[in-house]
């Protein structure tokens, strides 16, 4: 039975920017899972309230929900053992919770600061008001100040990245010789900023951006087909 | 046949703190082997030529050299693939890769500024002159100006832990159930800091400081019985 994701969606319903979207819809193309995306927005909730959640993405597999990408890997993981590994193994599990950590705690606050203002620019007229007011009462600032002097942020993020960019020198992927969901996590990242945000955040002599042109081409190239500038 | 290794000392032998060579203590007590230490000092570059290296860490195994924290890791994975798992698997191993990045170029450069002038304090005469003189060419500046601000440097320091801080609110150690090599990489710069710096550089309420505690009594207390300062 395929399984079904509620997607963040921007006005145009194939333009899907959720960072925690596309490690879910790359976890399953690695396991070789079909999926059905339903395109969700903000304004959506009641859309989602059978599963008790309020955010993006939600998956329904044999009729039953599982919601937050971190648990939806565990459980992909535990429900599919027999499809390639998505951690492997313990070890590999523990150190992916750190991957996690590191882009929602240190990639995340950046990337905000530089893609907000193009966040609300693809929204549907219908999820603005409710992003502006939420995201402003959050960063306690107007999204124009919390977006200004994007290239210093731009240089912070592309810094931020060392400790990829050094061990991509010395492996193809976070995982190794092939992909493992740390690289998701982050390349997800990039697949935010690539559906919104018209600046390239890579330098293409940069070897992350290598690594992202491998991962633009994995599995049939299902993240490079969506729609995105660059 | 114990193993021998050569180990950055101060101008007290038992005053061990380099972060790489708590990196081989670690990752050998892991595996269960003897060891016996040799204190070094960068004046002794003779004592090591053998090894056609000019650092420490360097073991010498069934009378073969190996030098380099992360190459005598993998040396002793492989070597000692009986004893208990350094890395737990091959994703394992290329995630303790990116943390040995991360904390060698995320984590060591604001700790070189706290800590630079009390290597300084704590080293032989003899290595004095070596060390002000190759540390200010490489930060181009006088240590005293370099270790400048060192409340910034502190909060900088603390700051950056963040990823190990969430990881550590879901699981004991970054190898999760028990410690694996990644453990050791952070830990090892801990232990730096504990045997040269009366500062402490962790709050006792930090759950990164019992995440240390922890790791202080492993193996006996092979780390908290050398001397250091908290």
């Amino acid at each position: 039975m395929t399984i079904k994701m509620y997607d963040l969606a921007g006005a145009e319903p194939e333009r899907r920017f959720s960072p925690f979207c596309w490690r879910t819809k790359m976890a399953l193309a690695h396991k070789g899972l079909e999926v059905e995306t339903i395109p969700w927005r903000y304004a959506d909730k009641a859309a989602i309230a059978f599963a008790n959640w309020d955010r993006v993405p939600v998956i329904v597999d044999k009729n039953l929900p599982v919601v937050d990408s971190w648990a939806i890997a565990s459980y992909l993981e535990g429900a599919y053992d027999s499809a390639p590994a998505l951690f492997g193994g313990k070890a590999g599990r523990a150190f992916a919770f750190f991957v996690n950590n590191w882009v929602d705690g240190e990639l995340h606050p950046v990337l905000a600061r530089i893609l907000a203002l193009d966040i609300l620019k693809h929204l549907e007229p219908g999820d603005r008001d409710y992003f502006r007011q939420s995201r402003e009462t959050r960063f306690r600032m107007t999204l124009e100040a919390f977006c200004a002097d994007r290239q210093k942020h731009l240089e912070s993020f592309r810094r931020l990245l060392e400790p990829l960019r050094s061990t991509l020198a010395g492996q193809q992927f976070l995982g190794g010789e092939s992909p493992l969901y740390p690289d998701y996590i982050v390349f997800g990242s990039l697949q935010w900023a690539r559906a919104i945000c018209d600046l390239r955040l890579l330098d293409p002599a940069d070897p992350v951006d290598a690594w992202r042109e491998r991962l633009l081409d994995a599995f049939n190239g299902i993240a490079r087909r969506a729609p995105g500038y660059w």
